[in-house]
């Protein structure tokens, strides 16, 4: 179909095409002109209708949209953004350079301007950055009947007419009454009779995790949002929310893999921005990997006399980071999922404790039947050995359980606490504890 | 608040209790009853007015839902089954032991029974096994007025009324129409005038982690589901998809620690389970990590000769394998979101080259200052353990961002090629180049 479409643009036969793209999604037609050059995907772009070519747009790539921004007329930009959804429209003046922000402010109406700059400066974490102001209001003393009638006069320009808003003169929020309910309800009672006065509402400053925390406890479609006096400013719909939730997950991802994290997709990112993000840590970490070094110069003596015992080294550090990193992920995944709180501790650690001896007397029984029967090593080797495998494994399980719970205490993001710094933290004990026993059993 | 009723429950003040539960919302009284003993728990559960008690039941825990099913009696437990939503029922029966679901039948009519099987045995990855019947259907002949009377009668047994589908004789799918649409229509033209006939909709057999890329992708709120003759069988709405996305990304991370996945929480996890869910990567990875310990076998008399060496393959081998984990958490991610797809391989190792380099040489010079100026080492120790983490960390970054590719490629999951497998893929490739590297330089 795509193929199709840019044969039938690049041959003009615009009709044809037009017929072709009436019968797309605009999801799907953003997506095809995502992968078209520049000269084809503005020919493409063209040939949508007004209406149509807005929704395209919102659905684009945000570098396709600079691209084409770039390549339209300015009447043709500032058309696109004035018909997007007021809040797909604050992403898109975000992303533009300061100076077309500027020229396209200054074509926009007193109020709108006033309310656009209001918009972009709500920080990024916040629900206030997500919200849109195309929801539908009512006032509590309107008949079912005119409320209805109301509805049906505003819906085309509201993201959401499913849920509708009361509020008083000021603004306060009173009370929500849903669509299917002013549908139900008898037409001459009034949207005070049917309104819900017991709703959920957020704040422009709550951070948008928690929002996210709050549509799936309470299985919402929309919230309103509120400011400090209690004034509906806007509403958050569950579109965004699945968005939010995406980019959070992202970010754990990238924490737990010692990446600062970016919202930014890989492909578009430039080599130094992908670098920069990752040179911190690795630098962190491979200071901090040289304690490891410095306990093994300690015992240097040792393994002049018996160099066979280097060769464990990386399998004692291994097991013991794998080990802890999947206590610490599935700590740090029930934090964020809220199904582990803080009070929750002990319970975590006494599974941790009892998981892991059953974990290490396995692993801890099949690494000694190898090394002594397949390896063919000494019985000391294969006893000192196996016995710092079930005790490296016992430690880096608690060491994984306990930090990302130590993190979220000291309100640092717990998905820190993640392999990497569990695989450095756990080196250290193992190695300490393998030369421990060595000297212990071999009698070095 | 919970303490309150908690309390009021306790000293029998029953109708004070009865008032402080009818200001909460379903899902926070259940969050309370799930934090209460047994008793206590009943006694609230028994408080609630019986289309809440439903509601509320469903918001519950799948452990607090089996202990509660226990204690009340049969009778009660039926009637609050029945009145669950149907998908809530299923999900609901499917955690029930065998004989309670089999009473549960014998009480229902032969028709509802039919359906239950049906759906009980939907695949638990398909869409089959998410969906729900109660959406409201019409006719392509009926006017809107009529329509809008149907959706006025049959609504409040429906788990939503935002969409409406449009079915024929046989139940084969024509169309769908939004209520907005219906109530912003004349009320005299028909159904088939204003319903939309090019619609999104999915099989009972589609990938439920597919479905939620589709919502995700068109921005929708709910789904027909229809069977391989095109009949409407069921919908899925956008809560239980936010469900499905938490799940799929839940899943990812538990591979991506090596951990085999399940949807049991944490704390209600047996500890047998949690350590069998362990124990089987850990063998595979520990057995896989013997082979560097034959590499450093292999050059046992080299490490005799310079013992020192010995102390920085730890720091060698944390660095790689977080420089790989670094790059395939990157490509896993964008992968799952559909950022990357197999033919941006070139791209991906491209950048990934031209990545590697920067962060190699930026670490490969710290560490050689660190170890020349404060370690105090040779020379030619400082150049032998710097060049080899240059090395390493290209090397790493490539293997950690080829293999989630390959396993694409191989359809297999991407997330099992995260830090532990690069870990030791990365080990064995930083021990050879070390030693060669110490070869080459040192010249021993």
């Amino acid at each position: 179909m795509n193929k199709n479409i840019r044969q039938l643009v690049e041959n003009k036969r615009i009709h044809a095409a037009k017929k072709e793209l009436e019968k797309m999604q605009a999801a799907d037609i953003a997506e095809m002109i995502d992968g078209m050059n520049d000269k084809t995907a503005l020919l493409v772009f063209r040939l949508l209708p007004k209406g149509v070519a807005a929704e395209v747009f919102s659905y684009m790539t945000r570098e396709k949209q600079s691209e084409l921004s770039v390549l339209v007329r300015e009447s043709e930009l500032e058309a696109i953004i004035g018909q997007l959804h007021f809040d797909d429209m604050i992403d898109c003046l975000e992303e533009m350079p300061a100076n077309a922000v500027k020229r396209f402010l200054k074509n926009t109406s007193d109020v709108k301007r006033g309310l656009i700059n209001e918009f972009l400066n709500y920080p990024d974490y916040s629900a206030g950055s997500i919200m849109t102001i195309e929801y539908v209001d009512l006032k509590a003393e309107m008949t079912i009947g005119a409320a209805l009638e109301h509805v049906r006069q505003t819906a085309p320009d509201k993201e959401t007419v499913y849920t509708c808003y009361v509020v008083d003169g000021s603004r306060v929020l009173k009370g929500i009454i849903s669509l299917k309910d002013l549908v139900l309800a008898n037409p001459v009672s009034s949207v005070e009779d049917v309104m819900k006065t017991n709703f959920i509402s957020v704040n422009t400053g709550s951070d948008r995790e928690e929002v996210a925390g709050i549509f799936k406890k309470y299985d919402l479609l929309a919230v309103p949002v509120t400011d400090r006096e209690n004034r509906l400013v806007g509403i958050i719909t569950i579109d965004d929310i699945v968005d939010v939730i995406d980019d959070e997950n992202t970010e754990d991802f990238h924490r737990m893999a010692a990446i600062q994290p970016s919202d930014e997709r890989y492909l578009a990112a430039s080599v130094f921005d992908l670098a920069r993000r990752r040179i911190l840590w690795l630098l962190v970490l491979m200071v901090s990997a040289t304690i490891s070094g410095s306990i093994i110069r300690r015992y240097e003596d040792m393994l002049h006399t018996m160099v066979i015992l280097a060769s464990f080294i990386p399998m004692l550090m291994d097991t013991g980071g794998n080990a802890g990193s999947q206590s610490s992920t599935l700590i740090i995944r029930s934090i964020a999922l809220g199904e582990i709180r803080l009070k929750d501790t002990p319970k975590v650690l006494w599974k941790e404790i009892r998981v892991s001896i059953i974990v290490g007397l396995v692993l801890g029984t099949v690494n000694f039947l190898r090394i002594l029967y397949i390896e063919r090593a000494d019985m000391v080797v294969s006893v000192t050995v196996s016995v710092t495998l079930v005790i490296t494994i016992v430690s880096a399980k608690l060491v994984g359980g306990f930090l990302p719970l130590i993190a979220k205490k000291l309100r640092i993001d717990p998905a820190i606490m993640a392999s990497p710094v569990i695989t450095t933290t756990v080196d250290a004990v193992s190695l300490i504890t393998y030369f421990s026993v060595a000297a212990v059993i071999i009698g070095l």
